[in-house]
């Protein structure tokens, strides 16, 4: 699903919109009247198409076009999506919104990346009020799936589409039903800021050490779980009305600060900066953001891989991206960029990154010929009995990568595979594999012939790769 | 450096700690007078036996013993270590401190795992209070690193020390400097208790529904930077202060319940755990505490290879856990564990992993013979040229497995290494490698001789080996 994403206010959040819509193959038409807005897009852009591709295991759809245009009205026209990330003013966003719906068509969704108006303040007074809702997201937009959906008077055809939209790019619509100052999301960062503001500011704690006590506990928990998963394990075998128990009367203690506000004098402002500069002072903005998004796509493909949490979001649209391989000799049986998680310390992709590559393009390979999960399930599968790997350039994170995979011999239990492993951009050669198979059953682990199909499949697959080399 | 480790109070949290200590190779006494503990111990000692060794790429000590005493006189004589983790009333608290002051050495640093407590309520007529402390720990307390060392009155002597062993059992010790009710994390953990609480109470979100509004958001970012070096990335180019500035003027905002604490009536009890059973209630809390557990392995170490927030802790303490290969012949080269994010589907060790464990195989000699990173970053190194795998027999996640490496030629710029991968059990042969490596100069590209040292080393292991084999 693609279509035209109108962006209007650029920065770190409109261009997060930006980067996902147009790697997810959508025409991009971006508004902002700020002079630095291209600059400040085309480096969020930059990031994004560093990483976002990483978290997939399939090619990105072609990317769309992102253009700049110079008023609202040329934005909208025709646009499906419009994102709407002007500044937190409501008067603004009144404005702006007046603008957006006197050009775009009424079927199209106006989302607000509001983080601190509910959508009946953003909806009073608009000409078609069924079409606006909070969309609220996430920094980084482009590798974190949180889309807070807050529809308000939104119409019912417009919230699915809304989610439909979402959820195709990779994103999670999470639906508020009932809309609420800040959302969800925002009240709890907001309750944490207040806290950590005052352990800072009464000497309790550092920046660091706060950052600390966050990332090496609890941090890893709600990764994964979030909090009432997490206690509900905590809660052991008694459950959850057992650590209710057990944990309801500490909400009585003093053990947060709470209501009092921290007086935000130059004083406090100052603490705060010093000691975040001293903590991450070292590196530039630029060199945390590549860090922070490393590590989320490393936290991500693990989740991915353990088929968990935002990781089984990921790996869903990754199987929605998928396509079947077609007919084309030679084969492509994989397309891909080599992920940072499959780098050694030089950024060189690690040698046994290879063989797992070339593992997928014989997955791939045996989906193709009828030996998927169905197959396997059924009691039949192809065993790698051996594998040579000739490694002959170096390849890094970040390139783009392709297979190719013939099938040298297909008779009876026996396959061999030959896979030739090359950089997208030149097509230069970077590792060969020779792979030999043996089709066994699963229920006496001895080797059989495969069932007819896929033995046809096989057989047909080996005669015209044959065809072709000679 | 391991000694004895007293636990006193088993459950989850006690449970933990003496996993902990007695995976690390520390000698562990137990009291806890509940006739169930020792089940509910080995149920924990079997969560933390399978997966934390999965964290590491090195062989982990020779576990210690774990012994159930009937007296705390009988668990602290002798310890280095005391950790009491009973009820959090302060009357039992001291009670059991005083016993245990009564019997322990008196350089042993008596941990108290107290989230409620501070460490001079808990030191308030203490015999000796300068070894009292409160090290609190995070669940799952085998996974987690973070522990508050919170020393009110304790010595320096008595902290420097409970440093250096929370570091050795690869924990990280996060030093309280000024005491406050519920420590630093807590503090935290309770804000957002309080908020989540209101948005059930009051209809706003499900608890599935705030899981996801943290784990597929803030969450994940919490995981490897923490509150402000998140808000540092956010503020952008201008820093800090402007993130500061931006979002300053919101604390005054009606964004949180704060102070105001919901009623804990039964109702709100009957909610939230008929809304957890709901999202999670198909699966077991044995079930949910493995999924919890592969998650945070997956997570740790996807964060350990980018050498980042917690898995950086992690790489340090595997290695400080590594040893020098020594000069048995064969050699064993690596010596680990299965991890969870090694396995497909079905929980078999996947094809690709082979060629990494070998890949590190090959790695741990070139260290050996003196090839180590100063060796590389001085211009030089072997690239691997081809590797040939046979699989054998299958693996599986969390089965010890090792291999052994033999030096089969080992002249001029060739060296050529013949690995065997066997299951430690029974030392079944699971896959061999042939792999063919050239020693290259990084800087012309181009295969030269090895520095004099290096290859003296390879030419004395290549006779060796030849020896033996023959």
């Amino acid at each position: 699903m693609t279509g035209i994403a109108a962006i209007i206010g650029g920065g770190v959040i409109g261009g997060g919109w930006a980067a996902r819509f147009a790697l997810m193959g959508w025409e991009v038409r971006v508004f902002d009247p700020d002079p630095e807005a291209e600059r400040k897009i085309s480096e969020v852009m930059a990031n994004a198409s560093r990483v976002l591709p990483m978290l997939y295991e399939v090619p990105m759809p072609a990317r769309g076009a992102v253009r700049f245009v110079p008023s609202v009205a040329e934005a909208v026209e025709g646009a499906e999506w419009v994102q709407e990330s002007v500044p937190e003013r409501l008067d603004v966003k009144h404005r702006v919104l007046a603008e957006i719906q006197a050009a775009c068509p009424v079927e199209a969704v106006i989302g607000s990346s509001t983080s601190g108006f509910k959508p009946s303040e953003l909806q009073e007074g608009a000409a078609r009020s069924e079409q606006i809702m909070v969309t609220h997201p996430f920094n980084p937009v482009y590798l974190l799936p949180l889309v807070e959906v807050v529809p308000g008077a939104a119409s019912e055809a417009h919230i699915a589409r809304a989610k439909e939209v979402l959820t195709s790019l990779g994103m999670y619509p999470l639906h508020v039903r009932a809309e609420i100052d800040a959302h969800i999301a925002d009240r709890f960062l907001e309750a944490v800021w207040r806290e950590a503001l005052w352990l800072v500011k009464d000497g309790i704690a550092t920046t660091e050490e706060i950052d600390n006590a966050i990332r090496y506990g609890f941090g890893l928990r709600w990764a994964q779980m979030g909090l009432f998963e997490t206690y509900r394990v905590a809660g052991g075998e008694a459950g959850m009305r057992h650590f209710m128990a057990q944990f309801g009367p500490c909400l009585k203690w003093p053990w947060t600060k709470l209501m009092d506000v921290p007086e935000f004098t130059e004083e406090l402002v100052d603490l705060i900066a010093d000691q975040s500069d001293q903590q991450s002072g070292t590196l530039s903005i630029r060199e945390l953001e590549r860090l922070r998004d490393n590590n989320l796509v490393a936290i991500l493909r693990g989740l991915k891989q353990q088929d968990a949490a935002a990781g089984k979001l990921i790996k869903a649209h990754d199987d929605s991206l998928r396509r079947p391989l077609g007919d084309a000799v030679p084969l492509v049986t994989v397309r891909r960029v080599v992920p940072v998680d499959w780098t050694d310390v030089n950024g060189h992709m690690n040698e046994g990154r290879y063989g797992q590559l070339f593992s997928d393009a014989s997955e791939e390979l045996m989906t193709h010929v009828g030996a998927d999960r169905a197959y396997i399930d059924a009691g039949n599968s192809y065993f790698t009995a051996e594998t040579s790997v000739k490694y002959l350039t170096e390849t890094h994170a970040g390139e783009d990568i392709y297979v190719t995979t013939r099938v040298v011999l297909g008779e009876g239990k026996k396959l061999r595979l030959w896979h030739e492993m090359r950089r997208a951009a030149d097509d230069v050669l970077l590792a060969t594999c020779d792979q030999f198979l043996l089709h066994v059953s699963l229920e006496t682990r001895r080797s059989c012939a495969p069932l007819p199909d896929v033995l046809e499949a096989v057989e047909r697959l080996a005669a015209l790769h044959a065809k072709e080399e000679a």
